[in-house]
């Protein structure tokens, strides 16, 4: 059905005009001073447009004002008029200097938030000194101790600026940067960001690389550190629900929303059974999304997620506090769309993925380097790749209108459909008895490769072109590839140096002590986790040693072997 | 006003069933086999979105279906879901023999038409024997002579491709390439393409580069011409409306389309005047554009345009066959936008321009490659120029659906206030005696150059921000631009002593019958000048030799003085 349907009616003859009222008294409020906006042409550009009347109730009950209802226009009144999006480079490479100085260059571009990616043995929760120097910080920096921390965050206001952790479970990261926090003197109230892998439900269906714990000993932590925070980083947000994983994995963009909205339903649960207000930890949710080349799939998914969270949020848990329903979320152009062949071309493959993000209503945006694909983005394409959201905000003016695609017959019917699919998502997981148990069973696992199995037919047979790939090839020279850079085998060995010296050098009774207390926290099924890792962490602990202890307490966590 | 306002009712209670029915009805007659095509969550995409109901007419009054009523959302049922836009790349560089080898290049690379731009000389009128051999072929090809052209289109089947011809007014390009065809047996009747540089007045407004020959004479060429093709080349399109130039000098987008309207209107009275009949002669009126990087102002732009041409057709000029009233337009990404510093992020600047365009319901398209603020494109950035409209139209899925923004409060409001605009530059340039009057006085000439200078203000306090120029600056290694190529000097030596050989191997007797024709033709009053060129070509006269003699007889084309 090509027809835009109406809904049933709902309040019926009612007006748009009183919540029309509500909504700009809301809007200026929080613009405070409004920038007075007109095109090339002169034309006065408003923050909003709506339809005059809504007489069927179709408006409020599907759409409705931005921040309000159902919030398929926006979780907030002002949205990218009034703050744009974050802008967040994912970057790691190196040694905590090299980390610090590139990111110093790219707050210069004109990002505006940071995130620290740090190195793969890191992530397999090794210390360097546990790995082949050649391993090391080729995709993302070696930060192992809490003074690799502070080096990577050397003259950046830690208080002043919203900082990203890719840093799964059991989030030591987070641990060293709070230990940095203290030290500097920077309370933990005024420490922001997110912890961006804390979805461990997501490293076991489809990032297999991050995963530490064992799966119940992951939701422990996970849970333990959610209630620290909570109480000590209340601006801390624990958890980040990973829908790209379940993306880049083959998820479809309706069933990477279902699984991500199922994983989030999930933590609601477990937070509720720990008694957790859900006014309060909602609030805290975030989410991460893939943002594929799919333009106006990605627009409608990103709205129709939108309105079924504000909804879930109201329904299944209860919560009464707008605040509380906001879906917030992170999204990253898509690294499985750019492509190895003439890679100049993903910087209008992301250019059209970073539009739909924007859209889509995202909070906070990376844009991918064109080289993302073959290595760590070099410096000049991280630039790029920064300038070309700046170019989307001040060049295309895409910030001026709120939803701006709101009201497009396309874009409206497609978020109906995008929200049928989703639901279906939703209640098949639900039949299993919720993501936890879906993910245990292999349930999920087998609807993922299900669609990457199809979108890969569709790319072998040519029904889904890729620009260079299965059509339009050209010959490349070799040559003109970039060369992966990789660290001088000098800095690491000094790194590997460091860490033994802080080892060496470090109180080890205090040491010790911390790590007892940290195993026999693990042990008891009371105390909090997170806590004592803290602990460990300011006394010397290296993340390396916690995550050892605590695999030998909860588990390691092996894959889940699906049949 | 942000609300979405309603017009004032039509065709009450109407439903658009009907309508709906016809569009149909069209569109399944005009797309044979329609391809199914679900996004990649599974969702089945129409060709078409609509309101179900319409009840107080807004819908056919302002939008309609595509290839009907106000055409506002499109000029064929199908539009890009059917055939796409046609992906046309202008180049020119250096000799016959290298534009020949460029263009097959990017016909692999998947440019679908072709277009030339000829070397500046060539746009003064001169020959390559007449200037300096180091000013030849920096811009563009250096095509004098039936030979010359017979090289540029060597393997080319120019029966079957649609050809663009950068060739102002006396057309010698044309009558080249018309004999061309001839000698290769080819029928006039299967060449297809445009004249792009055919709207002399466009030439004296803002591109003072491309007049040779007075306004009053340009005028008589232009009418001969499509008198000439009406008859003889019928499905050329002897006219494109060239609104490039005025944004290009520094109209509004705007002002841009109300003097690109009021441009053909005054061609449409022109060819009335010589009785011409509306329905035949504005089936190949054609429009040429800009698109700027102000995204939303750029789809509105044409949307709007295209619905005031639709109504103009009809109401001004009495046409009846809705084949005259279409607003077919190449579009060009704006160069105007580009920068030098940073060059790789005018791939994200075209991409975002190339969409508007598309969202605007184009039918052919130039990419500008991002080194084209620098000099002629290389064969590189040409090469993702043409990607990027791929990646748009494959990877993106933007063809998938017809004027896939229709409908989008925003997107409808904003058209409706660019229409408004739009009209008032007409109904300036009427009160002024129509387009040609409005020229002489510089009263065109005066607005644009306000709007050129309130916009450059707006970049030099900062309030619009152009990234790395004036916010975002990155100091750069000069040797990390491209350098500018330079064709060879023996290449155009060898050009010189090509056309040197040509005019003294030609029969002088034919030759100089057919040029004391031409200039019997130009002083009379009747007679077709255009027919007598091609004579003169056929003859082997050269482009500079032509457009010599009727610069004596119609008088040179000096600047206009505007105080």
């Amino acid at each position: 059905m090509n027809v835009v349907k109406k809904v049933t009616p709902a309040d019926s003859d009612k007006s748009t005009a009183e919540d029309a009222k509500s909504w700009q008294a809301n809007y200026d409020k929080m613009i405070g001073q409004d920038r007075t906006t007109r095109n090339r042409s002169g034309v006065a550009i408003e923050p909003l447009y709506y339809p005059e009347n809504d007489p069927e109730g179709d408006y409020a009950q599907k759409l409705g004002f931005p921040g309000d209802g159902p919030t398929t226009r926006g979780i907030y009144p002002t949205m990218h008029r009034g703050r744009t999006w974050t802008q967040r480079q994912l970057i790691g490479l190196g040694r905590p200097e090299d980390f610090n100085e590139r990111i110093k260059n790219i707050l210069r571009s004109g990002a505006s938030a940071l995130s620290i990616i740090p190195c793969n043995s890191v992530y397999r929760g090794l210390d360097c000194d546990d790995v082949e120097p050649e391993l090391l910080g080729t995709c993302g920096t070696v930060i192992n101790s809490e003074e690799d921390m502070d080096i990577s965050l050397r003259d950046i206001p830690i208080d002043e600026i919203s900082i990203g952790l890719n840093d799964p479970s059991p989030f030591t990261m987070l641990a060293q940067m709070l230990v940095v926090a203290e030290r500097r003197g920077i309370p933990w109230t005024k420490v922001t960001g997110t912890s961006n892998q804390s979805d461990y439900i997501s490293h076991f269906v489809a990032n297999h690389m991050f995963y530490r714990l064992s799966l119940p000993g992951a939701r422990r932590v996970l849970l333990d550190t959610m209630t620290y925070c909570a109480e000590h980083v209340p601006n801390w947000n624990g958890l980040s629900v990973v829908g790209q994983h379940m993306q880049q994995a083959g998820a479809t963009p309706a069933q990477a929303m279902g699984l991500t909205l199922s994983t989030a339903i999930q933590y609601a649960k477990d937070c509720q059974e720990r008694s957790m207000d859900p006014d309060k930890f909602l609030q805290r949710f975030t989410f991460f999304f893939d943002i594929s080349v799919s333009f106006f799939e990605e627009v409608a998914k990103f709205r129709a997620g939108r309105r079924i969270w504000n909804n879930l949020c109201k329904e299944r848990f209860g919560a009464t506090d707008p605040k509380a329903m906001r879906f917030k979320f992170h999204g990253q152009t898509s690294g499985c769309d750019l492509t190895r062949q003439q890679p100049l071309n993903n910087i209008a493959r992301v250019t059209v993925q970073a539009m739909a993000g924007i859209f889509g209503g995202l909070q906070s945006l990376h844009t991918d380097g064109y080289d993302e694909v073959l290595s760590t983005p070099s410096e000049d394409s991280a630039k790029i790749a920064i300038s070309t959201q700046n170019i989307l905000k001040h060049e295309a003016h895409l910030v001026d209108v709120i939803d701006p695609l709101g009201g497009s017959y396309y874009v409206e019917s497609l978020t109906d459909a995008m929200e049928e699919e989703i639901l279906k998502v939703i209640a098949q997981i639900d039949a299993e008895g919720g993501m936890y148990k879906a993910v245990e069973s292999g349930f999920v696992q087998h609807m993922i490769g299900a669609s990457a199995l199809e979108f890969q037919d569709q790319v072998d047979s040519g029904e889904q072109i890729v620009v260079g790939v299965n059509a339009y090839q050209e010959e490349e020279d070799a040559a003109s590839r970039p060369v992966l850079e990789r660290p001088a085998k000098e800095d690491m060995e000094a790194q590997i140096a460091r860490l033994t010296k802080n080892k060496a050098d470090r109180d080890q009774a205090a040491f010790e002590k911390a790590m007892v207390n940290l195993r026999e926290v693990a042990q008891s099924e009371d105390g909090n986790i997170f806590g004592a890792e803290i602990d460990a962490v300011r006394a010397g602990a290296s993340q390396g040693e916690i995550i050892a202890l605590l695999r030998e307490e909860l588990g390691f966590g092996h894959p889940l072997v699906v049949a």
